[in-house]
């Protein structure tokens, strides 16, 4: 074991945290993930920063959370100048690549206003949320009457395709996410009634282990130390998985669905509404669950298939020794839940994720195979890498909020320095608005959860929204308009308060800097409120005394008969 | 009358609002200024964001709070991409210039980071807070043993008066700002009590005016449509001014100090810090303040007599025709008052300023010569400007806060959709910092004001201060530990909590696009929880229907024959 050089971060899209083994699963096996957190830290209670991809990455990648960096939604662009990983790893010597998804969307009018261009290496870093970028995929290629979502969606993996000869102009869509019927027709992986089927695809040609050779790729020809962001799209929708995958998991095998009809009778109006929207009506049908869910299990257990030929490919090649490796997911899927599809909301199965943390170093002998139930946050990683790549926390905590995962991981400390995990949910740019009526400046709502106690606070008007995750872990029991919870309601709203107080946008100068000027300033001539030299520092009135001037009168005087 | 085509935007800076004889001061006669507030809106409670002049600034050429744009204190620089003023407006075709002062710090880290280089037009308006430069003058030469407080200080001024025969490296100390005895020593206008002789100058030659005119040779050369930012020094100190205005104001025109013995001796923590530092131990000297006041006064008596000057040649030229006027101030002075000098905490001799708009246009004519007592924020302008210029308020809704001035200055409204006005204080780069010893991102207060309550909040675990301003509006009886105003507090600190949560850094997408993404996103093909092809809106899915593909096992036999 040497110190980490490197970083491997995985990510899984929509990944939840309690479909691994290790997290408990009963019919789910993954071995390798689980192998890796026998080699690590397996984190317990980590929180994404927003329950959609976009805004949860942004958070990821910058440290800070969406009330700092206003990229709240998929496709609200992040703002110029936002300090990204990539921006603070580099200052430290250490390169950061991206190797599939962010859901970055690029700050055209920002960057038109700045001057900076794109295909300029800072004018790509910038539209890349600061990585260089190896090959970006978002995972997917969807294509409706306007065109596609993603113009640059899968065009290089569909390219792959073609190159093994599957034809078409969409690939992606017809073999990899498609099952396939016997007169040839292509039932698309997009209807939840085919998400049963097998994808049409040889498995080792399918989005994970491609993207998975991907990363090994660059790898093995990056010179260090670098941070390699290999981000994979699956168990993401289209829910589809090739054979062996397919057939591995049945009804036997799925975890029953966790709802009540007394929540959906009694539901709060925003959970309402969202149990009202179509996504959530079709999930809540059994039907297109059990349709679904054999495929999301079998792209999980291939997920993990391909990690242990990364991991076992790592081990081989020496690298595991000084590789950190970091494996979560952007955020988990509702799956029925709640009466609800998707992962729109702050349920756990959305808000919280799979984080396993794996530290070479001999300071982390110690936590090896240790399960920590500290409240982490996702924007915790910056910090944790930043300090790998050799830099101090200090020097960014005026840009980077999260705290590093360094002391749990070395076994100083066992919780983080927070009282509660927040997580943000903007729904100004979705139906859901629009079913409730509410104003795109109120369309937002924010959680903070304890341990004990969540705490759901929306504007625009509605109560909130209250669980309590000892005596009800599954989220059943709103309390938001319990009078027996006003004081503990009262209290949680301290602590979001308090969060919402932060000092977060203040990012031009260090802690130190402002420090230094607290100190300093004094030396450069501003001499307020001095009565009389003698009352004075003379050291800093020293350019005030012993100035000579002539009458203004004579200088007028002068300078007229000079003029004449 | 016509519309208003061009903006005169007149800045001073601390002027207290109460120190202008429209605003009721009884032996300071304004008569220019008090003609502007006769042919305009005078509004009686309009609050600067922060009391120091460039957070206070920052704020005001953004139109954003300084929780917002994070540049809470002299010096610390305002990041690059926040959108300004001159931003705005120059998309609606108006030209946005500065003479004088801004107080503006470039991001110069973050200038790098973004590759926006000083020198290019992009960069320079980066780095002067969005505006053209015509004079930048921030209206000081500080100099100390580690060189000058600016660098680029007074530069031009300090050129133009050597051209007039001022000689040395300084005039702009040596004449402007100090006096000299019969010796020829120059007696600095830094030690207070030199504030009561006259500044060794030509009247014409000080500060005041030789800016005024820099003013008049900018508007008389300008192409419109334009906004002129006229931002001059002065009542700021170094408090001195030549005569005749030197020997104007004596002990008889001084407004007695407004301080009480109990309010120094119950003062909150961080007020009586601030109390005892040394500004204000100099300040609570009556001899100090009555030797600085007469020239404080003087001071502003001469910007009338400029405004004068100004607006007569406005009127003469045609321009009072169709320019709206602004005058203001970046925040006022405590001059004793409370055992403070300066302007660094919340009383509203500080946080309160003249604010007077004139617009010519007829939808105006109603309003001429009313006062406002709408609770206005400086803010307010940004908007304001905004629509003069022909924009429409809500296309900028996203990336300016504060509300446009129009409906009250048009008579459409009387209030401004606000319950309280804000001002931040973050005083982490100050020496009260240490004083206190307080945590570099905990050393921030929060002002909330009514029209009765004024709260202030501490970060930093201080209680909060509460002023009754009906009652007490000289805000000399602190009942922030009062218990009989315990629910005032609560619903304060409810508007105060009501702002933090204010969605301040979705800058990216406006108002009208996150509702456009609402409604559009379906037709690029993202078809999520649709169970079956029947289901589906067909015209949204027909992508995927009536698609033929081979079966994978052929595909890859017919690629390993072609390989062979």
């Amino acid at each position: 074991m040497a110190q980490a050089k490197n970083i491997l971060f995985i990510m899984f899209d929509q990944l939840r945290w309690d479909y691994l083994s290790c997290y408990g699963h009963p019919h789910l096996d993954t071995p390798n993930i689980d192998k890796l957190a026998s080699k690590g830290v397996r984190f317990d209670r980590a929180y994404i920063q927003a329950p959609i991809c976009g805004a949860s990455r942004m958070s990821t990648y910058t440290g800070r959370y969406v009330n700092s960096h206003g990229a709240g939604w998929n496709n609200i662009p992040l703002r110029v100048g936002e300090p990204t990983l990539g921006d603070h790893l580099r200052k430290q010597g250490m390169d950061c690549w991206l190797i599939g998804k962010t859901h970055m969307a690029a700050d055209t009018e920002g960057m038109e206003r700045l001057g900076i261009e794109r295909g300029t290496q800072i004018g790509e870093r910038v539209a890349q949320c600061g990585f260089d970028v190896f090959e970006r995929d978002d995972g997917m290629r969807p294509e409706g009457p306007d065109g596609p979502y993603d113009p640059g969606g899968a065009l290089t993996y569909n390219e792959y395709l073609r190159s093994k000869g599957y034809e078409g102009d969409n690939p992606w869509h017809d073999y990899a996410n498609s099952g396939l019927d016997s007169d040839g027709n292509v039932l698309s992986g997009w209807f939840l009634k085919n998400n049963s089927l097998p994808a049409n695809i040889r498995e080792e040609d399918s989005e994970t282990p491609y993207m998975t050779r991907r990363g090994m790729e660059f790898i093995e020809n990056a010179q260090g130390p670098w941070c390699c962001h290999l981000s994979l799209i699956k168990p993401h929708w289209p829910y589809i998985v090739p054979e062996p995958y397919a057939s591995m998991y049945g009804p036997q095998h799925f975890l029953p669905v966790v709802r009540t009809e007394e929540e959906r009778d009694n539901a709060h109006p925003v959970l309402r509404a969202m149990m009202n929207g179509p996504v959530s009506k079709t999930f809540s049908r059994m039907e297109a669950r059990d349709a679904m869910l054999g495929a999301y299990m079998g792209l999980i257990k291939q997920i993990d298939d391909q990690m242990g030929v990364l991991f076992d490919w790592l081990e081989e090649t020496g690298r595991m020794k000084d590789t950190m490796i970091v494996l979560t997911s952007d955020h988990g899927d509702f799956l029925g839940d709640h009466w609800l599809g998707e992962k729109q909301f702050f349920f756990d199965n959305s808000t919280r994720v799979p984080l396993i943390v794996y530290d070479p170093s001999p300071e982390a002998d110690a936590t090896r195979g240790t399960v920590s139930d500290a409240l982490v946050e996702q924007i915790d990683l910056v910090k944790t890498f930043y300090e790998v790549a050799g830099g101090k926390v200090d020097d960014i905590a005026h840009q980077v909020e999260g705290h590093s995962l360094m002391p749990i991981l070395h076994g100083q400390a066992t919780e983080q320095p927070r009282a509660v995990a927040i997580c943000e949910y903007d729904y100004s740019a979705t139906p859901l608005r629009n079913a409730l009526n509410v104003d795109v400046a109120d369309a937002r709502a924010f959680m903070a959860t304890s341990k004990r106690w969540k705490l759901i606070h929306f504007e625009g008007g509605f109560r909130p929204m209250l669980f309590d995750l000892e005596a009800d872990p599954q989220e059943l029991v709103d309390l938001g308009d319990s009078p027996d919870h006003a004081a503990i309601i009262a209290e949680m709203y301290e602590h979001l308060h308090a969060w919402f107080r932060r000092c977060d946008q203040r990012i031009t100068k260090s802690r130190a800097a402002l420090t230094q000027m607290g100190t300093g300033i004094q030396r450069r001539g501003v001499t307020i409120g001095v009565y009389s030299e003698d009352e004075a520092n003379p050291e800093l009135v020293t350019k005030y005394l012993g100035r000579k001037a002539r009458p203004w009168q004579e200088v007028v005087a002068a300078q007229s008969g000079a003029a004449e």
